[in-house]
């Protein structure tokens, strides 16, 4: 059995699709949507995600804005910043970089911004909205996960997947995704403290790792054909690649080809789709803002 | 092997200790603490829960005020009065009986409660707040769930739990309960599209049952020696009992004699322990308002 790889791509495109007629829905003299990303301005993940998040803006024709935090803002200052967004009526969607360290407080921070802008879906708020079956989005990375497993037709309703983490901003969302009604999986969540993964993961169709642990996910511990969406993310040293690293997700795809049913590629796997998710999360709270309904 | 009953009295009554002690733990000229519950004075299950709310309020020197809709008020003045409530300065605590039939729209009538105020835990905000993290206040029959497991001393660190449920005011706030850190079960949340139930359960050492289905856990599907904690709670016709009718859980207890390991009784597990929470949430929302913060 060879393992299927889940490319990214074909969904991402898909989506953008789907943007591009809910950019066409509204009358054209309407505004073009605004999207604005607050961060550091350091190095990392956050940075080459707001890359993409550019590129994506502009091929689409959505306002793309930085806020970058300068050297003497604190805590107090990002609070202030996310609150005057939310106010902004030429915004409609804003991101927050995260995690944040400390003294900086991310939960705070984004708990002054409306849920109708939190496009990345991560304020209590919104996952509270999610949790209560009323979203108004959801994170970007759960939405990509959950769109790729159902472009390949993979296993869902009536069937068991598992999500590994726990975090609120990914593995709860994610799994919130995947019992809601309609979808009706049967999730087990498992994390760092999960004794024998093994076990948790046994009868999974679907697995949907998001544990930031590259070589997680062997032989030894995912059922022979269970598909595996690879959310985690993580750099790893590699002195013959171009900067001395590489992205690798959570899953061993080496030992696992040919055992697991399939598997999305790290990177061209979650990530395209997390960024056109994105971006339809950034036309949908232009369309409630402008249109005071989502179309198309 | 006998199967242990796990009986709540004690559970309550412990709870109901700490609950003392938060009450006495504020300048003496403090004011009481108060809740009030908004209901609709019909009968049915809120109305028992009524009757037990207003027995340990007025035991432990909280004030308890219903508040009864009136036959003409629709969803509009439903969201007023809560509205009210949240505002009034006069009560440190607001419940508000659900579920609601249609017109009545319980989530929007409860996102307009303070979620300090918000004791039973049941907006999209608490449960945001709970799932990222930062609770203010988890259902209390989700904590007393959690509570009576603790009591007996269930294995839940690093141990497989199963959550039957996936309502946002009971299954999915228990599910967030137990993975949270410092609890840190691995979980699996089944429900009624569930297909292979005793698939679902198996490797479980805790089944917390959410699901409101008599008979629905049977040797059939619960692996021997699992403990059960019950939160289900229907009501089936019985002629011999008084009113023609009593309380059942979704364990078949007679079935499961000799095979579960420890299992809630129906009545006298969960209920007890869910008031005592209660008002223990009730304490804490009035330390907030009172003190600023959460003491004893």
């Amino acid at each position: 059995m060879q393992t299927q790889r889940l490319e990214g791509k074909p969904v991402a495109e898909a989506i953008e699709v789907e943007v591009r007629a809910a950019l066409r829905s509204v009358p054209a003299s309407t505004r073009p949507p605004a999207l604005a990303s607050v961060h550091r301005g350091v190095d990392g993940p956050f940075r080459f995600y707001l890359k993409r998040q550019r590129q994506a803006a502009e091929s689409l024709g959505i306002r793309f804005r930085e806020e970058v935090l300068a050297a003497g803002e604190g805590p107090e200052e990002l609070v202030g910043r996310v609150r005057t967004l939310s106010d902004d009526r030429a915004i409609d969607a804003v991101l927050l970089e995260h995690p944040l360290p400390a003294p900086f407080d991310f939960i705070r921070a984004i708990s002054g911004l409306s849920p109708v802008k939190d496009v990345d879906g991560v304020s209590p708020l919104s996952l509270g909205l999610l949790g209560a079956q009323r979203p108004l989005h959801a994170p970007a990375v759960a939405r990509a996960a959950l769109a790729i497993a159902r472009h390949y037709g993979l296993p869902l309703a009536r069937h068991r997947v598992a999500v590994l983490g726990r975090s609120e901003t990914v593995g709860v969302p994610l799994a919130m995704l995947l019992l809601a009604r309609g979808v009706d999986a049967t999730v087990t969540i498992a994390h760092s403290q999960t004794a024998a993964l093994a076990d948790a993961l046994k009868g999974a169709s679907v697995i949907f790792s998001c544990a930031g642990r590259p070589g997680l996910l062997t032989r030894a511990n995912v059922p022979q054909g269970a598909a595996i969406i690879d959310v985690g993310l993580s750099r790893v040293e590699d002195r013959s690649a171009p900067g001395g690293g590489r992205a690798v997700g959570d899953a061993d795809a080496a030992d696992l080809e040919g055992w697991a049913g399939a598997l999305t590629p790290v990177p061209g796997g979650v990530g395209p789709v997390t960024v056109a998710e994105l971006m339809g999360n950034t036309v949908r709270a232009w369309q409630l803002a402008e249109l005071g309904e989502v179309r198309g």
